[in-house]
């Protein structure tokens, strides 16, 4: 299934997930405000694109595709904030704090990551439940994506930063993917090794692309333009190599990757 | 079980489910200071009495009573930050934010949230952590707590507010107190009136013990005082009445109903 036609199977089950009863009109404006319109839907690609890579069925990945995409939304909305990196715009648009108040944005992001929990609960059971609960859970919290925001204003090594605050859900992303997709062992294997990779390189292009703008620790600002660069060439060639494992099912995943490195020539 | 033994086996059940792995130290930290000591520890007591009465093993309840107050807790830190109440000071020391900054009191919010549902996913499988995990989330989200909180501080009916802001989370507490000791659908059912009642209760003499020191809006003062009084003694002698239908294994449930008037008279 082409990218394309992946995100509209997103953006229409986000907008089905989002019907929630006896939710506060503002919390729910809030929230849709911060979920539409979205940015590219990277995350949930991915989950999309590992579930196809095992020959698993996409409307079963759909919901914890969703979860995770409401996860990277609310940490985006707290990431906004004044007290963090107090950012006046999201995706050309006044971020959450500015459109609605720190508290309604703070609760926005509350919400949205409570309710991707929710969502999980109600379109999973058994042994996957508990796998995409794991997964999620462990990649999102204090010693995943939260861990990592907290080394970044703190004391972090730009190696454990990066493991922690982004590769550690895109990685969740690929697994949660195969999870769903019911992937043999040496398939999720196969995409955790990809989704390392994929998420490593998504990080150093992001410094790259921020390089000079902000102050905190950055890959060129330790290694260097030229070495920041490398790595994630490299980076993204080995997350082809194994996404080409999956012969043309794995077509997906490698279009993910490269629009990775793409961002740079875009910039 | 006795109460204080209970709250013993909590405290040390917390203390050892707070030994993560690979979370930064600073974050740690937070996450312990908010946590430690505690107040009352009155929802996890809630969530292991309910299981003693349906005769169920405290010990399998342990992990989802502390995933409850890990929730509990992230809310009060997330409550006090200065876009909120502006609280400096909780439980007789300085408020999360006033000893790490706000940042970080946000993420150790956060990271609390979070870590609850990994606690979920570590110690449950099958049916039931689904069940607990749908019971939590629901209560604790858009729809419940958090909704609450939207409510609060903007156009929501007093009982409206009691409802989602106080009464989803204690009501969720003895459910799935219930839920983990195998509560056949009848017990389900009185814990369920039990815990609607004691919430709504607990929320009543919240009101009635900040009645004038703020200017939320508050069941005495939309109801006058007397009532306020009346409501809530009535509400726990409905609670006290569900309790006893498990006999004397209900004694502890009666207890905790009898604490929260209790507060009145001590204020």
């Amino acid at each position: 299934m082409a990218l394309d036609v992946k995100v509209e199977l997103i953006e229409s089950a986000l907008r089905e997930y989002m019907k929630i009863e006896k939710v506060p009109s503002l919390l729910k404006e809030a929230m849709d405000y911060a979920l539409f319109p979205g940015g590219k839907r990277f995350r949930p690609l991915l989950v999309l694109s590992a579930c196809e890579a095992v020959r698993g069925d996409l409307r079963q990945a759909l919901p914890v595709a969703c979860a995770i995409e409401l996860i990277h939304n609310y940490s985006l909305v707290h990431d906004d904030l004044p007290c963090m990196d107090n950012d006046d715009y999201r995706r050309g648009k006044p971020s959450s704090h500015k459109r609605f108040g720190c508290a309604i944005a703070l609760l926005a992001g509350d919400a949205l990551l409570t309710y991707a929990f929710e969502l999980l609960g109600r379109a999973f059971e058994g042994d996957v439940l508990r796998r995409l609960l794991l997964e999620i859970a462990c990649a999102a919290g204090p010693s995943g994506m939260v861990g990592g925001q907290v080394l970044d204003i703190t004391e972090g090594s730009i190696e454990e930063i990066h493991v922690k605050k982004t590769m550690a859900l895109i990685r969740a992303s690929v697994r949660c993917g195969g999870i769903a997709g019911r992937a043999s062992l040496n398939e999720l294997q196969v995409l955790t090794e990809y989704g390392e990779r994929l998420g490593l390189a998504f990080q150093i292009v992001d410094d790259i692309l921020d390089f000079g703008k902000e102050e905190r620790l950055t890959y060129p600002s330790v290694y260097g333009m030229e070495r920041a660069r490398e790595d994630a060439n490299r980076l993204i060639e080995e997350a082809l190599l194994f996404a080409s494992m999956f012969k043309e099912r794995g077509e997906d995943l490698k279009e993910l990757a490269l629009m990775v490195l793409r961002r740079i020539e875009e910039a």
